[in-house]
């Protein structure tokens, strides 16, 4: 299809358009010159001139913009039938079979709703049914959706509010960053470190009255600036969770299905012996399509089913959502896209390294698979945090049709979490990219590689 | 297609593997005996054999199940392009400005997202953010959905958890239930009594030490018994929570988009003077596709994004639910399907009104256009709600191939809410099995026509 026929407006009417219709806190990428697209395919977006960006971020998109298997799945069965849970389909309970596939046999009871926001909020009701308890530990920097009760323990987004009082009920417990967080990789068990603050911020709240309904993390943090936990850290967490009544929800709405490359689910990168209560899923799950799933033990689904309520979503699990879900699987397997995303981001991370080498404004490269983080700062030993460069280079990528955002408390981390189809070939261009804009701004403020010698080399 | 194809699992297949998988708080219509749909179109949904069932119930599918022109756009938009809005896209404005034509001009900023739950819990922070109070007014048996904040504000569902404390920030008015509630059709002006206790809790509120962030109400309650709140209602409850500082939420996540027939919105029932503040939309709005809106006006918009906090949601408003929701909107005016919802609803009201002279069992009928309700009582003075009578009633509603269910507090009260397609014959089909039925469990009850006269008998 021609790109001028996708073109109903001008991009200066929709401009206008958005201004006069759209919520003011709906945020558009580069609000000063925002870019439209017309029509997208694999890993890359085309706007209304027809100009091909190269998406780097895009993780919802995650077997690839438009896939066919995934179209033709959803365009079938809509023209057959869609309609809610409450009548018997094939397709709920085959698409629930094929994820339990993928998941520990404790996890075996399906919820399907339609955001990742439904999913940590049903999370967050299970567990409190389940406990009988309310208090939640979440982690600083945690994104976990967009409703009340999310905003609630999403540091991420509180740190914006400072005028709201954190409810009583949600209690933080530090990052397991080691690359800027308490504990880093010089030291001897971060694992342990962070876990125990976890069992620290559990005790202040039992001393305090309270009791603990669940703890929640991302199993990598995504806007929390791509941080990966150190191994070991969720069984101790999990632990001591346990050990107060309450359960480990793992939010692997940004990070699941292969995406790590090694793992299908990246909590799987723990170790085998860590399963987590209750494991949300979202974003990739439909490639775009609205839906995501919440799972969980026998045990904790009876108890939320023990307490008389029922449970009703207009939308979760429809048969086109199902058949949705199942193609996304079905081209994961088919394309051997996690084996992709680790060939892939192995090869990624190794020429990040090379610029890290070369670059002092790299102060660390992080990432499983397909999900990597490049944080930049100004300073290696003080990790001084390069937010304005980080802009920059998001904005000079931009001019160069690559398609990068920069997340993380100080904005200053690099995102890469592109639709598995992305290829080696795409990891050359955009970091030859990087490297140019890179060289630039190091110029321009100073920077030069006999700083690289000054702090912390070490990659993860 | 044939049906046969549609069916991968035997029906005991499906049923077992759902009894494993799928969450027990999930239920499904006659559990003992549920019905498996494979396919769907207009008012009429089949099952496995073949079996065609008359739909009075799904008001998701609003313009008919499948529609053709609906699915062709979702599937041309979904090979196109499906991503967030945070890039420019035209259907996302071009659907906002259709909107915004069914609207008072004063309600004309949008936000995008997926659920009526989501819509609301969006509502809801709208309104706190713009008052900087907590505190909400909601009615009793109101259900406004499952996630966290909304399960608070939704007697309908604490009902039926007495162990649940209620949150105290929320408080409850009653249901402005002309029939069964505290002021009737003799009342000599309803409206204002039940505004007045709208007044009377504020003054609660306010004498605690609180503030009002929303008065929050369904058009038309629906799960709450299908009741039609008396004109004038809202703008009197309204005036009452101006003063306080609050804002009017209208809930049309079941009502809006034409079911009244004489007007698009329902809360436009109550008279031209009355816009409320926020309005939330949901089911039918696409036809089926997983997606919701929420209205309000540049005053609140700007007073949400004044707290300098963004609000994104990864699914809502991309240009798959946008063409979809376009789609819907054009079929609703091609098919002049609003106006099919007069004129059939106002011949399946007239049809139910010839039932009630005969069956002492109607206690009420009530209705607008395609959203009607029929209240079923073992005595017409007392209003002894016929519970087990309606449930009787639906499973032989369903043994003669008809959806119907039953709702309101005491699960007396039928519903009708068909696709709007629904038509006179299929008024004719159905209201013929009720009467045969209502016969049937008369003769069983001893009932018979003479009690009609002990009671009120006046038609809303």
């Amino acid at each position: 299809m021609c790109a001028d026929k996708l073109e109903k407006l001008t991009k200066t009417q929709t401009i206008d358009l958005r201004a006069k219709l759209i919520g003011p806190s709906c945020k558009i990428f580069f609000s000063d010159d925002p870019i439209k697209i017309v029509r997208a395919r694999g890993q890359y977006m085309y706007d209304e001139k027809g100009q091909r960006y190269l998406d780097c971020i895009n993780n919802v998109a995650h077997v690839g913009h438009c896939h066919p298997d995934v179209v033709s799945a959803g365009a079938l069965q809509m023209e057959t039938l869609n309609t809610n849970s409450r009548f018997l389909h094939d397709n709920l309970v085959l698409y629930a079979q094929r994820l339990q596939a993928t998941l520990p046999a404790q996890l075996s009871v399906f919820y399907f709703v339609n955001s990742g926001s439904e999913a940590n909020d049903l999370a967050l009701r299970l567990a409190r049914q389940y406990s009988g308890s309310q208090d939640i530990v979440t982690l600083d920097n945690a994104y976990h959706g967009h409703v009340t009760s999310l905003i609630e323990i999403s540091p991420y987004k509180l740190h914006h509010m400072p005028h709201v009082p954190l409810n009583p009920f949600v209690h933080v417990a530090p990052s397991p960053d080691v690359y800027r967080g308490r504990y880093r990789r010089d030291h001897p068990d971060p694992a342990k470190a962070y876990a125990d603050e976890v069992r620290d911020v559990i005790k202040r709240v039992q001393t305090q009255g309270g009791k603990i309904a669940a703890f929640i993390a991302e199993s990598l943090q995504s806007c929390g600036g791509q941080v990966i936990p150190p191994a070991g850290y969720f069984q101790q967490v999990a632990e001591h969770v346990h050990k107060a009544g309450g359960l480990f929800i793992a939010d692997e709405v940004q990070v699941g299905f292969g995406r790590v490359g090694t793992h299908f689910w990246a909590f799987q990168l723990q170790g085998d012996d860590f399963v987590p209560d209750i494991v949300t899923m979202g974003k990739p799950i439909g490639n775009g399509h609205p839906m995501s799933c919440v799972v969980t033990s026998k045990e904790v689904a009876e108890a939320f089913a023990s307490s008389g309520n029922e449970y009703f979503n207009t939308f979760g699990g429809n048969p086109v959502s199902c058949a949705i879900g199942l193609a996304v699987l079905d081209v994961i397997a088919k394309e051997d896209l996690q084996g992709q995303a680790l060939r892939v981001g192995g090869y990624l991370i190794s020429l990040l390294e090379k610029q890290k080498s070369k670059h002092p404004l790299i102060g660390d490269i992080r990432g499983r698979g397909l999900f990597v983080g490049v944080e930049l700062v100004r300073d290696r030993s003080k990790l001084t945090p390069a937010t304005a460069e980080a802009q920059e280079v998001i904005y000079w990528l931009k001019e160069e049709r690559v398609l990068m955002s920069a997340d993380g408390p100080h904005r200053n981390v690099l995102k890469f979490k592109p639709p598995l189809c992305f290829g080696t070939d795409d990891a050359d261009f955009v970091v030859d990219k990087m490297d140019a804009v890179l060289t630039e701004i190091e110029a321009a403020i100073g920077l030069n590689a006999a700083n690289v010698l000054n702090g912390e080399n070490d990659v993860n």
